[in-house]
């Protein structure tokens, strides 16, 4: 089985917008069995649309595009699919009806340019989309299924949950594929490699071994195909067990879980609640935990004390404090970790104080600059990093992961 | 000039990764005025890459790939385009005198798999990567510039300004690409359409329209291309003006600016601070505040009140309202908003209580029910939002802008 992705807008080739559909779309396709062999984006215009689907059709199983079906000038991508299937368009009647009753009822009429999103290729048939004007386009061309979702993300998950990926499913006896992650903290690329080169020399053909590098973390993935999910399962199983011991105790987890799931079993298990005092990383840290499934149970919430005013008053870190040691300090940091945790009746409490940049920090603390507090009934420490090269969002996105982190090892009485 | 983006990795077509290395590049691009034609992500497997760079490099003249570089069995991109340039891999002494001083300063030595990394094709030049161990790769081939990066965003965001963005401007004189963004609210984009119907048709051949719809939202793009920046301007200005009165006064803004860089701006003139006051978002209101430039003007901080002991006594929000009115309800959304703006001394005060999924609400709230409260020293107000389609992050996302969107309309006396 083929298949392949096209996403089609400019907004993607300029930057302006990440394409998130696709990965959406391919974990999806992954979910039953299905592998994407290449994503292409290309403009949204017509000769291009023809020429990429020419291309594409001849070795592939599936085709599935995003983008281009609204009512607009620029939404060529119906009329381009209309000229390479060499067909008209003709109006759909139930896509019609459907949509003129959802208008009535919000007291609107269907305008010129919505009734022509009920037009659709006369090989092929609609895909309802019950978010939105313009349907989703199946059509069987060949020996190939061409899928045309709309490029607006809420749209396009719907109608891949809903009508595509039953319909895939219906169509094909497919083969699972199972992934298992593993993640590594510490441990340079190039040595974890000497480290499992004889291990991943004796891997089975059929099972394929990737790095992953992260900052400070590394992930390893290990993937299987096969027609019995079990007996895929327990292969993978069993090379795991053979792996954990050759990584020793710089091992983080052998799940794909991400750091704030791993925390929030943690915390669940030693029945703690957690609470967050955060500068620079601005709610980023409290957006994270809330993110994990069950996270109501331990994170009670969390202060954003951007301001060194609400530092002081909210949280209670002394003047005199911040006047010795300067706001991006340990001492601070340190003040900020206790606070919260009083002030929210927590556990724990984790708290940043850093320099996130573009500009230098108040006191002329070097961008890049950052402190971690952690706090609970009985002691307190702090940690600091320095990433003078990362831009903003990378540093934010970076601390928020090490300061979960660092929680983690403090649980585990490492820190 | 044709340019093709080629992100080399398994992890993207899996979706485990989205692919913003893309975007990223695209954009620095765009901004020396070179656009991308296409983006194409592929498995990192040597035959598929050698397939790929002999399928992409015959019409284009700046090949640019992310990923594979790194020091494990699955990093093949060297070996492949060693391979495809019918060439060998010597030793870059200057590279491999770098990395040692580098390892030397740690206490470390280089590895066997490390030094691999120091082997260039012999036909090529190393682009120098301080944040990591894979250097760039630099090849002219016939009539195309091949550029390698390696995948780790950090390092592959440093090789692009200090060494990619600055030899491409060297090499070429290149035209200027300059984009105009209008954001337009709660204007069907077919309805939209129509009323720009007869400007579109006026406009001049080397300037391009779109439509780029979001939920409740419309952003049109202006393109143009040309030699002289300032007469491309002066040209889409003009177009800008015959515009807006045709959009009217559904026109958010005349900028590319997000909502939270137009209301920092408006805060500004306004000479107002303002505190956030989250549950269902957990922190990301804060987050995307805080993300503006000069945010700390305006922006004192906020309080993440995920459990209802914290709305009761760190936000003051009263047990006898919650008991009365559920804590997802339009009574507590305001006592949220008014709570935060006096415990943090601000002048305005926002707040959200809602159900982003995927289990229902402690009350039996429906999943994508949302309140948002806001609040200054003379008035109170809130807005309710029901999204049931939506994915939980697509949830918080959605109702993080239209948190900010409402202030930006409360401060203009809109509601």
């Amino acid at each position: 089985m083929k298949v392949k992705l096209l996403t089609i807008g400019d907004e993607i080739l300029i930057g302006q917008t990440v394409d998130t559909n696709s990965a959406y779309i391919a974990q999806k396709l992954n979910g039953i069995g299905l592998e994407v062999e290449e994503i292409i984006s290309i403009a949204d215009r017509s000769e291009t649309i023809i020429q990429a689907l020419q291309n594409s059709i001849s070795e592939t199983d599936v085709l599935i595009t995003t983008g281009g079906l609204g009512p607009t000038n620029d939404d060529v991508t119906k009329l381009a699919l209309c000229e390479f299937l060499d067909t008209e368009l003709i109006l759909d009647e139930f896509v019609l009806k459907e949509l003129e009753e959802r208008f009535a009822k919000q007291g609107r009429e269907l305008n010129k340019l919505n009734r022509n999103q009920t037009l659709l290729p006369k090989k092929s048939i609609a895909l309802r989309n019950i978010l939105g004007t313009a349907p989703g386009i199946w059509t069987e061309f060949q020996n190939t299924i061409i899928i045309n979702l709309p490029g607006v993300p809420f749209e396009m998950k719907n109608l891949m949950k809903t009508e595509v990926l039953p319909r895939l499913q219906q169509k094909f006896n497919l083969p699972f594929v199972v992934h298992r992650f593993l993640s590594v903290s510490d441990y340079p690329e190039s040595e974890l490699a000497i480290a499992l080169e004889g291990w991943e020399n004796n891997l089975p053909q059929h099972l394929h071994f990737a790095y992953l590098p992260e900052r400070n973390k590394i992930k390893l993935r290990i993937t299987g195909i096969g027609k019995v999910k079990s007996v895929m399962e327990k292969e993978i199983d069993a090379e795991v067990e053979k792996l954990v011991p050759l990584i020793g105790d710089r091992l983080d987890s052998t799940t794909r879980d991400t750091i704030e799931i791993i925390l929030g079993e943690k915390l669940k298990d030693l029945n703690l609640s957690i609470a967050t005092a955060e500068s620079c990383t601005g709610g980023n840290i409290s957006f994270l935990l809330t993110s994990a499934p069950g996270s109501s149970e331990y994170f009670k919430g969390g202060i954003v004390s951007y301001a060194t005013e609400v530092k002081e008053r909210v949280l209670g870190v002394s003047n005199e404090l911040i006047q010795k040691h300067t706001v991006v300090s340990s001492e601070v940091a340190e003040a900020m970790a206790k606070g919260v945790r009083e002030h929210l009746q927590t556990d724990v409490g984790v708290s940043t104080t850093g320099v996130a940049g573009p500009a230098k920090g108040e006191d002329g603390k070097e961008v890049g600059t950052i402190w971690i507090g952690i706090a609970d009934k009985n002691s307190v420490t702090s940690v600091k990093y320095f990433f003078p090269y990362l831009e903003r969002e990378d540093f934010i996105a970076q601390v928020s992961r090490l300061a979960l982190q660092n929680v983690f090892k403090f649980l585990n009485g490492k820190i």
